[in-house]
């Protein structure tokens, strides 16, 4: 990759912002934008992508089309993305010519299970124990190093909501694991932990850094059902969140918004799960529970606006439609709280339809 | 006009909603819709209208190009407008096509100060005095009937922000002023307020309504400034402007959401100064400290859905952004607050070119 161009001065107002990626993300982050008087120009390799109803531009094009990529962001001011599997060469030729953030090095490291519970590690903070596993033998010695407990063999690339992940319980299970995936693996010690939680933070193109209350999130079927916030967490705890994130965020010079999962130890420890180098679904309540949503932070970030306000006005339930439930749309339209549909033209098994947000208000009675 | 079609069944997601107008009514209202899984057709005569920004499919036509709008009914579900002014023509044609929303009668009233007035007034509601003028005797003689103190002569038709309106002080005034507007007008006494306020209702297809706390409404050059909510109003008066509202839409079988403009009289009543058929300026509060808006809450109506969760969680005041204030936006960006701006590409003077929302936070310090 030849040297990525840097932002001069912010996108104006009716500047473009070019989201990769036409799903939910997409079209939140595009409804983001247009809040604040952005257009958005959104690139998906569908032709049905939901982000598609609520932009000003479309491109529809593989994500390995090189000519369809520049003129992309020939007609952007700023690009960046909805999903963290970006192919990298896809990402080099966008910052080639426009400012592209997040950038190459933060796709390159979350895009890999190995690199980035490395880089993880090497910044001094806690993950599960893990190994490399790149052949069935490897498999058996890296269970036996790990102590020989329950243990997750994982994909170390595309894997998501559980896919490319398998839970082995002897050295025999994880080579057969290895030997069904067939691809470069990571061993990680199962974690016993109380529960799951995740910050959102955000890094604007000037260092400055915000992030949201972590919530505690709940998963069913390996994908995220419910984000209650505030997580049950001490002050220090929540403290010790944000600066996990602002820690990953400097050393990768991010900009952006940035999801980090989190375990949270039976004796109060914070280890580190992965992040996502986008938004993330951990953080939709943020539309109604915060003045300016993770959506809206991340298009400021990476169109060189300043931060806006991360506070959180209210306590928040955040529920995920999930597949079938959609179907039930008018029942959910009734049941109160801020429902948001994607416009997804069909239901799937497994596939995210939607999301409920209740607030639980603090208003005097 | 022939009879009107009506909704035989809600909207689904994935149906699309027409939207007369592409202001900045109709982007809020796109985006509204799109966060329920709807998708939006904006019809403008504007080739550059802000709501194209944000929509699924757009029409750029005359609003008396019968063709276009029957067109454009036909590629809908549902259809609304943003506007009030819309003429009575393209209303009947576009009901004739799809269930359209507000009706014809509301927005026959709304168009004519005079009938509006009356409408109001037989509705048992107060409002200030006022009387028809249709020659420069007849605004001398009208002068004299309301009492000679000072009064407003304003056209029946086409007014708004402050155009077609004049203050007079003597009967000669009241002439010239008819003389130079030349067109049917009224003549409303001046009525000794505290303040000005607003309430805005909802009416859905099976007749239950909701309305949001009213707020506080400063004008600055005859256009709204600031809206403060909640007003400095006792619970029997925001009481009475709620039934206001619904007094209003029930008596025009009215679907969608109704502005009611109110006066505070010293007294303590509330006098209707007029109300507007569509989503309101003195309402976009209602975006950031209510789980479902007023733009989703029309939206709701139009489709045929249930009604939104109207209530208030958070103490708010809303800012108008006018003209040249826009070119403040890093300014605005960096001063906290949610800031919406609305994709228009020149600021012009008293053009409404974005709001801020700002919240008086409610949480436990």
């Amino acid at each position: 990759m030849t040297s990525a161009k840097h932002l001069a001065a912010p996108v104006p107002p009716g500047g473009t912002i070019g989201i990769l990626g036409g799903g939910q993300l997409g079209r939140m982050l595009a409804m983001a934008a247009a809040r604040l008087g952005l257009k958005a120009h959104i690139y998906s390799d569908s032709d049905d992508a939901p982000a598609f109803q609520v932009c000003d531009r479309l491109t529809i094009a593989r994500y390995d089309d090189r000519v369809a990529l520049a003129t992309f962001a020939d007609c952007c001011d700023a690009v960046t993305y909805e999903f963290e599997n970006v192919p990298s060469e896809a990402a080099a030729i966008l910052s080639e010519h426009k400012p592209t953030n997040p950038n190459a090095r933060a796709l390159a490291v979350a895009q890999d299970r190995l690199v980035e519970k490395s880089f993880i590690r090497d910044l001094g903070l806690s993950t599960a124990p893990f190994a490399n596993v790149e052949s069935a033998d490897a498999a058996r010695g890296a269970f036996a190093t790990l102590g020989g407990g329950p243990a997750v063999l994982k994909t170390r690339r595309m894997g998501y909501d559980g896919k490319g992940q398998a839970i082995v319980r002897h050295g025999d299970d994880a080579a057969a694991a290895f030997e069904r995936f067939n691809r470069p693996c990571i061993l990680e010690g199962f974690v016993e932990f109380s529960f799951e939680a995740s910050v959102i933070g955000a890094r604007a193109s000037d260092g400055s850094f915000a992030a949201y209350d972590p919530p505690k999130n709940i998963h069913e079927h390996h994908i995220l059902k419910r984000s209650i916030v505030p997580a049950p967490l001490s002050p220090a705890q929540v403290d010790a969140a944000k600066t996990i994130a602002k820690h990953i965020a400097d050393a990768l010079d991010y900009v952006g918004v940035l999801g980090v999962e989190l375990f949270v130890a039976k004796d109060g420890s914070l280890l580190v799960n992965e992040f996502a180098p986008r938004v993330h679904n951990s953080g939709h309540w943020t539309l109604e529970a915060c003045l300016v949503s993770q959506f809206e932070q991340h298009i400021r970030c990476v169109a060189g606006w300043p931060l806006g306000d991360a506070a959180r006005h209210s306590d928040a339930v955040m529920e995920n439609i999930i597949g079938a439930e959609a179907a039930d749309w008018q029942k959910l339209a009734a049941g109160g709280g801020a429902l948001h549909l994607y416009g997804k033209s069909e239901i799937r098994e497994g596939r995210k339809m939607g999301h409920i947000t209740k607030l639980i208000s603090r208003r005097a009675p």
